[in-house]
């Protein structure tokens, strides 16, 4: 089972690809997709939808696993992420893949085993537990990984199937 | 100039369409795109985004006025809201229309002179401006109509062109 995980954003949207076969998880593609920060938000948009159906075309996951949205501290921030999230599972459904969305507290439960674990700790869990010698760049790769991790780690395998817009590696 | 109007949102989204040549502006058609609330949200999105596109195609708008998007009371509403406006903003994008964003306040101030009118207020202005015997409905295609007044009455007129997906009337 292909899982691709994304963490959505309007500058940068990260995401990590694993392939889950019972209870072996690997890394197969990470990296993310970003827009430039003097284009109007629309354009950035629909810059952010085609490179999204384009990567989803290429990396043909089972399943995306994406952040559910909280309003922490930055409301503007916030209402811009919504909107890029709101292209992001507009995509995924134009793709016909199936959706799933975690809290942050639900990937760091999945991922660490601890609901309240810390940024690093769950980023160097990530690292070890898909064998990599180093925690991803930039952090939005590796919140994606942890992300596709989660859903892997959460769910059943199934049928895996074989196949890789600006990936880090 | 046509001028599409569009009250974002996720179960209905506004939208109405005006002709403005100089002083003179007119309603062309108004209504609502419909999402149902048993729909996954991605699902809706989609539907948004698909329909969106196809009123866009037909009314073939010069330039498509918006609300800009506020935080009041309902941070959930809000949310959902705002992933409502990104698809639809990328629609207009994809369509190659220009985006104009406006302000409650400014659309109040631009539809009855003064910017902290009350909504009955805005609306009655709305139906006079545009010769209308009632007020149209729902309050969703009303709105849009006001947005779309907003920017007539806000922006110099450029050449009209010649020129409806569940139009009220």
């Amino acid at each position: 089972m292909r899982i691709l995980g994304i963490d959505p954003g309007i500058a940068t949207i990260g995401f990590g690809l694993v392939e889950a076969a019972g209870a072996s998880i690997r890394m197969v593609t990470y990296g993310t997709i970003t827009t430039p920060a003097g284009l109007p938000l629309s354009r950035r948009l629909y810059q952010i939808s085609t490179d999204m159906e384009a990567l989803i075309g290429k990396l043909r996951p089972d399943g995306i696993s994406i952040e559910e949205l909280f309003f922490n501290t930055n409301l503007t921030t916030g209402i811009a992420v919504a909107h890029g999230r709101g292209v992001i599972l507009c995509a995924a459904e134009k793709c016909g893949v199936p959706l799933y969305e975690y809290t942050p507290g639900q990937v760091k439960l999945a991922v660490t085993g601890y609901g309240k674990a810390e940024k690093r700790q769950v980023m160097d869990m990530t690292r070890r537990l898909l064998h990599l010698q180093a925690v991803p760049r930039p952090d939005d790769a590796a919140d994606a990984l942890a992300l596709a991790l989660c859903h892997a780690r959460s769910y059943t395998s199934r049928i895996p199937r074989a196949g890789n817009v600006k990936e880090t590696i």
